[in-house]
């Protein structure tokens, strides 16, 4: 027992969204936890918990973050802050805690608020797990980047000017967060023309998972769980 | 059973190397599996085939596809086009094969050249994996990307000037295939005044995990199983 205590957190990544998909370690740690905490929008389900439920054991506990969105585009710091007391507090008891992420823990996720606010209160450990990145490609039928490609990821809310300037330079690259952004995107891809060389993935891996060439999409909603990948060249798609 | 007839070829990720980062699905297929292909260097052990060893049941039979390496960087043509040969083979005979793939199958993966060859002729499903870009994120202690980053996976084989331009423009960027490319980097790195920034990680996931600021690397040589992460901002690091 160091001077963090016995407790601990994990921030366990749970993939893209296929319960199989989660790692071993992953179902082995969910399967362990006392105290299982989640993210959630501020109301409905969380999409973690929903890939965890099959490794989850009768009588754990659980612990869900609502995410309340502070000025419409990130979490207000103080969700972070009031997760971060109560994970610390089940630590600091002797507790084994697991957050579930959805994917992968670092990669453009909340976790590593999360962890900032952990890592010197008590002892924090974190899983890597399958991200959208690659269960999209894999999704599309094309490989993300070969050989000596630079390979971009590219938030969707960023200006206009940004996201064709990034994407003008790109060799592969993928679109993520689009969402609302969607129009914006179409429009850049086509000043580009890009837009015959995008595949749009939606919900990868799941039985809702959705594959087509961008200028088969219609219309112009599209869920925050959705990806556009841009390859410049032909060898990468099959 | 379909035009391409009952057997099937997996191109399954195994994760980038703690046999428990494999996800429950490649678990599953490995254990089930009639032929198991793997690459290995021309001569030694098979990376990947360490990884799944542990979910390998006896009696399977094993395929090595040694990959042999044509103008001093990737492997030659005719090695795919012949491992792609003896995988369609068993397929058509019926047989479930299993390639093993490192990290994830289309993350710059050897993977996506035996797809190219296999698609029109057996049943192909991929299975993406933990990618290395994530583990090593994870064991660096700090997020790949944060919010609306632009990230960038830069191949340390390019050129010089082409590696500089892309540093110099990145918020957040994982260099990959570092190698016997080292030296170059780091003269690149020096030169944008990023040493500072950048991050060490070899052999992530493993026993023999290193990880350490840049400025405290000693020596030029550094594995193939290497990676730098650099973040501009403070705040994605711990």
């Amino acid at each position: 027992m160091n001077a963090l205590g016995r407790g601990i957190v994990y921030g366990v990544g749970v993939g893209p969204g296929d319960p199989e998909l989660v790692t071993l370690k992953a179902a082995r740690l969910i399967g362990g936890a006392d105290l299982i905490a989640y993210p959630a929008p501020e109301e409905g389900d969380s999409f973690a918990r929903g890939i965890a439920a099959p490794h989850m054991k009768p009588g754990q506990r659980e612990f869900v973050i609502r995410m309340k969105i502070g000025d419409g585009q990130f979490p207000k710091d103080d969700v972070y802050a009031a997760a971060a007391d109560r994970l610390a507090e089940a630590a600091q008891a002797g507790e084994t805690v697991v957050v579930l992420c959805e994917g992968d823990p670092f990669f453009y996720g909340s976790f590593m608020y999360l962890y900032a606010r952990l890592a010197d209160r008590v002892r924090v450990e974190v899983v890597p797990g399958v991200s959208s990145l690659m269960a999209c490609a894999v999704a599309s039928g094309g490989a993300l980047a070969a050989r000596n490609d630079v390979l971009t990821v590219i938030p969707a809310p960023l200006p206009e000017a940004e996201l064709k300037r990034r994407l003008g330079e790109s060799e592969a690259a993928a679109i993520i967060k689009l969402g609302r952004h969607m129009p914006k995107v179409r429009k850049i891809l086509d000043e580009l023309d890009l837009t015959s060389r995008a595949r749009y993935v939606e919900h990868a891996t799941l039985e809702s998972q959705k594959v087509m060439r961008l200028t088969d999409l219609d219309g112009a909603a599209v869920p925050y769980f959705s990806m556009l990948l841009v390859h410049r060249l032909g060898e990468a798609w099959s």
